[in-house]
């Protein structure tokens, strides 16, 4: 068999946690929070089965989920979306991801992404026979390089790809870098794909930028988002992606020969669950604490924070007291200090290794205490 | 935006759902039982939700879901399955079919499928710039014509599908059937696809032809099944595919940028509920039954039936009585009579129309006497 995807070998994800499974090391790799989730969200799921509602739903989504998404759209972000024709509810946000990119990408297409990048962008890319052009995000701010971005635009770049509050780093968009998105792709025919699965994961009082919260640059955007970032059930596999009606016509002809619909009793109970505001609007200050927990914590050990501001995860550099590739110091953490990180390298297709490790702090304190104690007789 | 799927509208099955519930019609169009699903199966998934387990699992599959899974086929099919390397745990059948052609297929492959064939297989075929070559099945008892297969492989035939128990018409496939598919393809670069999500929905005693029961065949196979049909929780959207490991490693480069994992909490209570072997076993039994009722029913009608040996749908002619295009009287029928069905031309690229429209009896039988009774004054 010749592979059609010979460069794709198993994601980063699987393989840190398949060794911190191994080694008995606490896993701040893969991003997962090792808390429970809400009671009351997981009864209503209960509840739901037991009403019955174990069939298909609608394949764009239960109705009233979308009607629910499309008025916390209204209220957190001022925008109309239609609950009709603007939304999809999808087996997780990197399907949503997968399934926009297939609905639009023709061969030869060129695709703008940053990097460090998510490692699934790559190969939903290439699968389309598209071409990534990849720009590096500023170290170690992690911001992106407008003008860059302006030079590498060609006749051929059919999308750019942001992704905020990001994923490894936790840097977020500002008002600033929306604007020039905006500048940049008005008038074009460029789509934006915007991951934005970490959504209410925003720390220090800044306000999620949003795509929705800017009309024209919707117009051409798909937006994508999580449910399992959200409520803290990674392995519920549930997201949605809203889109206006022309864009997202074309990802409901993937998406309905793809998974076609998506778990009903899970909807159900989340159209229910969506009217407590707070379980969202208090996200960001419980986890925040969190991270600075965390962050305390690794001021005890030689590691240098790069910091964090929206996300599960924050990145630390280790490249003033050692020279290792970081994906050989993760794996002896992971094997000789028990603690499994993500080396941020695998973030790049050409591996550039900045000596930086990506840490989840969405566990327990004692877990985030337990892990970064080994560290310190580093 | 200029469409990459200019050809794709919305599936049938949506538009006779939504035109039943508009009409209050009774809907025996799209395939989901009206009936409730066991409730130990989804008091097994409370229980899961409440131990914790609702964060990422494996991304190939709960690995003790996967291990039962390989125990089941060898206990039902003879065959060893490796559960690491040969199996992966899907959102539904129909994603683990798009799935497996978009891990195999490129630009200008030819696949061949019968007609009629579920409606997803072409707009996936094509989605990967593939082509696919249709041959009618016999009408009408849809048997698979082999001399016309041999005429139509080419040295650019990839993939060959089959469906058994067939959507939508309920014919099954035998032994001669499996022993010309293997001596085609045998020396050749051929894959099967076999679509057999109807495995236990078996009637009249008939033993279920899976592609697990012929190691050589196997070898150049994906062979994919649902737990939606085969526990009454369409709704649930989880499957498996089963291929052997070269081709299984191709399948999952794309499964892990496509959706990645599935629901956790689900797999958790399935892997247990799979040592309950009455549950499958005893399906066919059961739903033939409602087959059974369902036809008796109809012999009050002007409709002759076309026998089905599988799946949850049998089909009836009405040329007999009738010139009227299959999705005009299937209209007229959702709107004037209160009964909603699928018109077979659908599953035809051509809108092939012998005037058949397909059943779905998988109901209770109050619902099914209830639709019926309308068709009396037809
Ligand atoms: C889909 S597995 C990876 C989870 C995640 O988003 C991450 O760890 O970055
Ligand atoms: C995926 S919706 C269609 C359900 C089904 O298999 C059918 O009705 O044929």
């Amino acid at each position: 068999i010749q592979s059609k995807l010979p460069e794709v070998g198993t994601t980063i994800f699987t393989v840190m946690s398949q060794l911190a499974a191994a080694s008995g090391a606490v896993n701040l790799g893969q991003g997962f929070p090792d808390f429970s989730m809400s009671g009351e969200l997981t009864d209503l799921v209960a509840k739901a089965m037991n009403d019955g509602f174990n069939q298909y739903t609608h394949m764009n989504g239960y109705p009233l989920l979308r009607q629910r998404l499309t008025e916390k759209a209204q209220r957190l972000y001022k925008t109309a979306i239609d609950p009709e024709s603007d939304i999809t509810i999808t087996p997780g946000g990197t399907y949503a991801i997968y399934t926009a990119l297939t609905a639009v990408l023709q061969p030869g297409d060129e695709v703008i992404i940053f990097e460090p990048a998510y490692d699934s962008y790559i190969p939903n890319i290439e699968v389309n026979g598209a071409i990534p052009v990849r720009i590096p995000l500023q170290f170690p701010d992690y911001a992106i390089p407008w003008q860059e971005v302006r030079a590498r635009i060609t006749a051929k770049t059919r999308v750019i790809m942001i992704n905020t509050p990001h994923n490894p780093t936790g840097s977020v968009l500002n008002k600033e870098d929306m604007l020039q998105l905006q500048a940049i792709t008005t008038g074009t025919n460029i789509i934006v794909l915007s991951d934005e699965v970490y959504e209410h994961l925003i720390f220090d009082g800044i306000e999620h930028q949003s795509v929705l919260r800017y009309p024209e640059l919707l117009k051409r955007s798909f937006v994508c988002f999580s449910f399992g970032k959200t409520y803290h059930c990674t392995g519920w596999k549930l997201g949605y992606c809203i889109a206006p009606e022309p864009l997202m016509r074309e990802f409901r002809k993937v998406h309905q020969f793809n998974c076609f619909s998506c778990d009903t009793p899970k909807q159900v109970a989340l159209a229910a669950y969506l009217l407590n505001e707070e379980a969202y609007l208090s996200l960001g200050t419980q986890i925040q604490q969190k991270r600075d927990f965390f962050r305390t914590l690794m001021q005890d050990t030689p590691f240098r924070c790069i910091p964090s501001h929206g996300s599960y995860f924050e990145c630390y550099s280790y490249g003033h007291f050692s020279q290792e590739a970081d994906k050989e110091i993760a794996i002896r953490l992971t094997k000789e200090y028990g603690i499994a990180t993500i080396p941020v390298s695998a973030f790049y297709k050409d591996n550039t290794d900045h000596k930086v490790l990506r840490f989840c702090f969405a566990k327990k304190e004692e877990t985030l205490a337990k892990a970064v104690a080994q560290l310190k007789h580093l």
